[in-house]
């Protein structure tokens, strides 16, 4: 058993904590029972898992599935992992190989800094069945924080990374849609045309930038008050959702 | 100047992060101007508010509005504040007094354990117009993390806790509807009935317990996998949208 944060092997996994490193590495981490029996579950490669001594259903999943096992201390585990209180397992996953921009629907991220956005945004897009689109400056998706906001999500929905242009939309014959302020009321656009559309969610604080709102067509969610905002997730999942019904 | 978290002044609102200190004192902190602004901005008490002495635009805020400035050093700052890397100014404040159930649509907390849930589900109730409703097992509404999920949206809605019966929402007419899984497709209910409706939203890893899901209508989302799952937030935000846009 690892107890000691300092062992070298210990700090190599932390060390995926930076995105530098993970993008450097093509490895992440996951957390907890849940994210390791759907990364399983959608043949994600699994290279290492880490667990408590006493974690039994850990180890039998580590049986079954042939994976090599390491038991850490509390101490360790709580380094390796993104939580607070872990109760494990961590394991390194290999980074699924970046998908390419495909003709249906999608959710495009553009800037969002929030993990807990991002991860909301694409366990959503999983479930109504929308890739993910996110431009470079969008928070790293593949960071534990996003994974567990994504709750499997990412493994069961493409991702497609390093979209910095309107036209790369286009290219593939998506309509881009803009969620801002001032725009069409989303309830009265025509959502049942089968025309796939790119839903373009900016950032929290700062929304889309002047030039990306020219190429599209802005939608907003109508608000009886008027004066309110919708977190990021919620904007983006209620568009998705509406949608999702009405292509049906 | 106050230079030291150990400062009595400092102790005391520190204190404030648990629980029990705000229900014992009525009170509670906000971080962030824009939350400060907002709480103004709808007559919220706001008894001391704490900032660098750099803070130049809440040195304003406090001079117009009358309110006590109390310059801290970055340290004490980060001492009283919820978020991680603080720019201030964090406030106490006055929680409103509870307010009663009303014949309106609601949305209803049911042991939602996630602040940022929590928070989430408050914003959008205040920017689509529905009370929120909380039974006594869901996370402290008036905590830090809540408030400062909800963007302002506490001060703008209705906000009722200590429900802890399906009883207490037929009592004032409104049709109670639980969020579940298996329940009828939501997009496929009357949404347009004036009757007032509660959507009931359950614990994060539970869900609802059987005794409530009995007593009301199970509605669902539908997903074109099947498996998947839908955040708290995102889920609540969804039906108050769908509603919001009916009954217009």
């Amino acid at each position: 058993m690892i107890t000691s944060v300092r062992n070298p092997r210990i700090a190599d996994v932390t060390r995926l904590k930076r995105s530098r490193e993970r993008r450097a590495t093509g490895r992440t981490t996951i957390d907890g029972p849940f994210l390791l029996q759907e990364a399983v579950r959608n043949s994600v490669v699994v290279r290492e898992v880490f667990a408590l001594p006493d974690d039994t259903v850990t180890a039998e999943v580590a049986r079954s599935e042939g994976l090599e096992l390491v038991e850490v201390s509390p101490d360790v585990l709580t380094r390796l992992a993104s939580s607070v209180n872990p109760r494990g397992p961590v394991a390194v996953v290999d980074i699924p190989p970046p998908a390419e921009l495909s003709t249906g629907d999608a959710i495009v991220l553009w800037e969002i800094s929030d993990p807990g956005n991002a991860g909301t945004i694409i366990r959503t897009a999983a479930a109504f069945g929308f890739q993910v689109v996110a431009s470079s400056e969008t928070v790293d998706l593949w960071s534990p924080k996003v994974l567990r906001a994504g709750v499997g999500g990412h493994f069961r929905t493409r991702i497609v990374t390093g979209v910095d242009h309107i036209e790369d939309l286009d290219r593939v014959g998506l309509v881009p849609l803009a969620m801002a302020t001032g725009g069409i009321a989303i309830d009265k656009v025509d959502m049942s045309d089968p025309t796939p559309v790119a839903f373009i969610v900016g950032n929290e604080a700062h929304g889309l930038p002047s030039g990306l709102r020219d190429g599209a067509t802005a939608v907003s969610l109508p608000m009886p008050g008027g004066t309110e905002s919708l977190n990021a997730g919620v904007a983006a999942s209620i568009a998705m959702f509406l949608r999702m019904t009405r292509r049906r």
